[in-house]
């Protein structure tokens, strides 16, 4: 039989590629080789001897790029962007022959072919397709000076090397996206001949090509929005980074287990699950979400999430009602009648022509609709008078993301009462008021028997925060340096220099007035008592987000005050707006040595949860959800917002004092609960969903989400187990 | 009648955006208004007085830029690459309102929305849509130092404002996308409701996110290649770039004229044309056929171009074919028997899969095939005895693009024998064989009667040579700079510092080693002779391409010849392999003083002619078909190749006497003969494929294509016209 004889005794003549015998003629070894599987066996001979990468590299550039690194470190060197593209056929279970091609933007480069001798792997757990991608991928990679950010495989691929698609982006940081073969191919498929027997480098280039196809120029696959505004999340599923392993080992087993309980249990019921936001990305809201749904997907739960279409003529009255509720409007400044009934209408409009028509989300669960939904979203609460209309019964639960100056939203006549009046009408209706859990951001109408409390949370193996291998860091900390150059802001040098960082946008509620005194303040302190020590740089660093209209203004004022006011430091200090990449913010954070985060005003931000699960001592405010973060002089410090002395006398202590930055920095790597990983939120959600949808509901009275979803799923807290602070005190002090 | 009323008079509310009332809902002032007329109402009553765009610009960065942009030159500040979505709503033939929206490569950044009085503009001959949208587009680049890439508008816009993209792309270098509006969106409007009520600010952004997905990484619109490998010229004729006026302004009336002549009766007989060759892009004959698909298109004749499914493993052997024929590759490096089987059985599979089959344009004429083919490479013969086996009386034309050493091919046993008896044994079969108008291209054994003559072409308004304002060129020097810094090489500060330069790939044929030595005599003349006299810099760049594995060795031999050689010139020569990018080519050449085209051996190198028409000086060798082009001492002067000193001799004069550069830079720009633009091009095959379907054929007897066409039309050529010398002979002394 042949399907158990080794491949080199198949026969063929020898040579390098692109031979393939068409079905029509058949060469003499192939005689008597049953007919139907005559294609593995072409496509086999084809690359009988392999075929290995043959691109040579510049041997100027490489010495130019090496002179570099040395001189300036791994962000100097610019690496060449490519695309692969991975295809594989398989005469047995013994063997596959594996191709591999190189893209740039617009041509193929190169490829190889090999043969893999896979030797029942998949049985043992091995996936030897996953080994053998992986280090050729890797090998190309450091022999050319470059990176791949992305690679197209046939979805067929997917079941022989489960592991691959997950080891491709946790390893290397390479997108894959997998694909149904071209339309003809496909056919072809069908008529059991031309997808196999076609040289498995035409695969490969085939598949690398529809990759670039995903990216747009942001070098990131483009963000798709489907029919009726569902947000295409990971490309529709074409993109596969995570797998439910990959998530198990993000949390600890009580908080996966308590999930799976609720898993469980949706799926038994076939329980729909409905989020609606306003924007599909760009902010905490759409990060949080973009992970739910990839692993609601993975587990097989039925979540979809759905966002209006973008509308320019609204975008100013969302982000006026924001800052309004948050209390940083310009005094006096009021959302209009007309306005709200701009907002009313775009709102009525988009359910009237996507949710509410038949097939839609908003219609009735037994006519095919969400069984419950949830509203997460200040721009959304519209919808929820029009659910209630036509399902009364139907659960609808409200998640308020803001820090709603609850102070102000209950004085009389204020703009905050005003908009707050406004979207209560409507949130009224809701069946829960989710918070950020911070009382002090829930207004004094929400009747407390329904209202619970979900931290945001953040995702640790997506682009924001999975590790890095130190070659994909010196990827994005060039982007970084380079866009630096354009404006001729200071570079960074790392690991010659170290550097403290702040990454927040360019907000005047973001403290950075503050981050600047207190770096001057240090680098004072530091001449001052430790004249040998070398200062590291500082990095104030931010994406520029459509609805940041103030980011201009903030950016401007932080180049004056350095200018003015401390113009020595200019050549240390690197302020930048940068265009939105998960991995470059991610490689900032990695890279520095302390994070800073002295906002005056907050919401929860999780992006301080993030630096200290990364090992990284935070120096930040005592505002919105930070303290519930930082355990103050064991991960980090808190200090009283535009206290620049306490933040300098902190620096100098970590910056003088290894062996307190030591203790720090490995307690913090430890010390972040499940809460604020996206299984922690997935629980909570899921927990949500099943007791309103298959069960009685919920009356929350105060009480964190987490809480009720272990109790319930039979999994409580133990003594011990990391945790944010339930007995958390606003105005405490800390020192 | 509500069509004659200024559109102030309509009413509704005064405010900024989005107020746009639903159709289930009449305000007062539209009662009475006819009820097919409201929904165009409520759209013009939504932005009643407009809205401006209200992004700012960061003083700091704006001064940052300036600065640079002082100090270094307009390729010196990076300017932000922007798309732009373009939407036009009518109440009636006075007024439109339009929308711009403005995106960067992943958010909305600003909007605008304007009244433009129409007063039948368009009936006067002005368009007065393209005349305010090209005004605001560039405003904004020049407010917001930006640089629009892309601009998507809707189908229905193309009429209504006709002469919009024509602008876009050519002055203000924007390729303009028009698409169908969205799915949901062409449903309703079926329905004659939601496209027109819906916002015209919401089609707008609607329409700049369908542009943005055009773009792939390389900031230009993918290359996509359709169903039986049909190559979709401009995305399929939504990209509109140029139209039948502007290629009428390309040349002259007799060239204009006889080719309209044939495209006459190509459509009044309705001849279907198909062209085939190996690649959608990257090379000469690619950017010709584009420009030749193009033409056809806006005019209507049925020309359909054709490329195989690429195939990694065939790339080396067609490499070695080409480098073989022409007298480059290696001694004794042959193609092998299975080489050559791997080259037809790729044709054939191809020729199976997706032309043969019912519906491709190879099955007969008279069942929807192709009336005359033009097999249009060095790789396709294989199509020639396929063809003519089930069509022997269909016209197949051979087009050849190399320069075959025709004596080696006539040399018995030489490698050039071997590959060219085996490309013969297919080419003998067609019809005609047309070479570039270089006697010693085509050999001997090629019947003289089946030669006729035809130069490569170039096209004046794409890419490559369209004139760009000093805006668009300081975007792209910039990207020229910025490639040239990430390897840390010499950057350029025009018009600070003037330079010569070498367009072409890295060759081993490009003659780069005289280009270094030139200038190095020109630098040492010009100190001894003119020590007061500044000089240029030399830059040498072109595209790496794929089929180009040598360009990195002879890259890396550039470098060392300066580095031990000429060090102290190091900062003086920039020398690039470039991503392909026509537009940086163009600027790089626009912004140039001399261009050499030192050449051991050419084919007929039409980039000679582009440098001539910018009115450059071209110092060039006498290889190919550049002493066509070249008129010695009027537009530049002809050199032996390998002739360094008088390379340089013509430098130092061309530098240091401003007169004879002003005369021959103005001569120059005057003195190309319309026969190597795309309507010289399309004439030839027009002609040809006029008389081959609809005529008895042709018997050339080694003529040139384009007096045949001419005379035949009734348009010979008259005494004075410009015209490429036929008397030309190889060989012949300049000096």
């Amino acid at each position: 039989m042949i399907e158990n004889k080794p491949l080199h005794l198949l026969g063929g003549n020898p040579h390098v590629a692109g031979d393939i015998t068409p079905p029509s003629r058949v060469p003499t070894p192939l005689r008597g080789t049953p007919k139907s599987l005559r294609p593995y066996v072409y496509a086999l001979m084809a690359f009988k001897h392999g075929r290995d990468f043959q691109a040579k590299q510049s041997i100027h550039r490489t010495r130019r790029l090496s002179q570099l690194a040395a001189r300036d470190g791994p962000f100097a060197p610019a690496l060449t962007t490519l695309y692969a593209g991975i295809s594989a056929v398989f005469s047995d279970s013994h063997t596959a022959v594996v191709a591999v091609a190189v893209h740039d933007n617009t041509y193929l480069l190169d490829f190889s072919v090999k043969n893999v001798e896979l030797n029942g792997g998949l049985e043992q757990g091995e996936d030897r397709i996953a080994d053998y991608v992986v280090k050729e991928l890797e090998s190309y990679e450091h022999n050319n000076l470059a990176k791949f950010v992305g690679a197209g495989l046939p979805n067929e691929l997917l079941a022989r090397a489960p592991k691959l698609c997950s080891r491709l982006w946790l390893e290397l940081d390479i997108v894959p996206i997998a694909n149904l073969p071209e339309l003809e191919e496909a056919e072809a498929r069908r008529a059991r001949a031309f997808w196999s027997a076609k040289c498995v480098d035409e695969q490969a280039d085939s598949m690398a090509r529809k990759c670039i196809m995903h990216f747009g120029p942001s070098l990131a696959p483009i963000l798709q929005v489907g029919y009726r505004g569902v947000v295409q999340v990971d490309a529709g599923e074409q993109v596969h980074i995570l797998s439910v392993e990959d998530f198990k080992t993000t949390c600890d087993a009580p908080t996966w287990d308590a999930m799976i309980h609720y898993v469980i249990s949706l799926k038994k019921m076939g329980t729909k699950i409905a989020f609606f936001s306003s924007t599909p990305q760009g902010g905490g809201v759409a990060l949080m979400r973009h992970a739910l749904v990839r692993l609601a997907n993975v587990l097989g739960v039925d979540l979809t999430w759905y966002v209006p279409k973008p509308k320019p003529g609204v975008f100013r009255i969302t982000k006026t009602v924001h800052n309004i509720l948050q209390g940083v409007a310009e005094p006096g400044v009021f959302i209009t009648a007309e306005e709200k009934k701009t907002l009313t209408e775009w709102i009525e409009d988009n359910a009237k022509r996507y949710w509410l028509s038949p097939g839609g989300p908003l219609i009735p669960p037994e006519e095919g609709g969400a069984d419950v939904i949830f509203i997460d979203d200040p721009q959304m609460p519209g919808l929820i008078p029009l659910i209630k209309k036509i399902t009364p019964n139907r659960p609808v639960l409200y998640r308020s993301h803001i820090q709603i100056r609850s102070d102000l939203a209950m004085t009389p006549n204020s703009p905050q009462s005003d908009i707050w009046q406004f979207l209560w009408s409507n949130i009224q209706h809701a069946d829960m008021f989710i918070s950020h859990p911070i009382p002090s951001f829930v207004p004094a109408n929400v009747p407390s028997a329904k209202v619970a409390y979900l931290p945001a949370t953040t995702d640790w193996l997506d682009g924001l925060n999975k590790d890095m291998n130190e070659w994909d860091q010196g990827y994005y900390g060039h982007l970084y340096n380079e866009q630096c150059h354009a404006i001729r802001m200071t570079e960074l040098r790392w690991p010659f220099k170290k550097y403290i960082v702040q990454v927040a946008r360019f907000d005047p509620a973001k403290g950075i007035p503050t981050v600047i005194e207190s770096y001057a303040e240090f680098r004072r302190q530091l001449a001052k008592h430790f004249p040998k020590i070398e200062p590291p740089q500082l990095v104030i660093c931010g994406n520029g987000s459509v609805d940041d209209p103030d980011g201009t203004m903030i950016y401007d004022q932080t180049m004056s005050q350095i200018e003015l006011r401390f113009p020595h430091l200019l050549s240390s200090i690197s302020v930048m707006r940068l265009a939105p990449n998960d991995q470059l913010l991610n490689t900032l954070l990695s890279a520095s040595h302390i994070v800073l985060q002295l906002s005056t005003r907050e919401g929860f931000e999780v992006k301080v949860s993030e630096a200290i699960h990364k090992g990284k001592p935070v120096i930040a405010t005592n505002c919105g959800g930070i303290p519930l973060q930082v355990q103050h002089r064991k991960n980090g410090y808190l200090v009283e917002p535009g206290d620049w002395k306490a933040v300098a006398k902190h620096l100098l202590d970590l910056w003088t004092d290894e062996k307190l930055y030591a203790e720090m920095s490995a307690f913090a790597a430890v010390s972040v609960s499940d809460e604020v990983g996206t299984v922690g939120n997935a629980l909570s959600w899921f927990y949500l969903a099943d007791k309103w949808a298959n069960g009685k509901g919920i009356v929350p009275k105060g009480r964190w989400v987490n809480d009720l979803a272990r109790n319930e799923a039979g999994f409580p807290y133990k003594e011990g187990e990391k945790q944010l602070p339930r007995d958390f005190c606003l105005g405490r002090v800390y020192d």
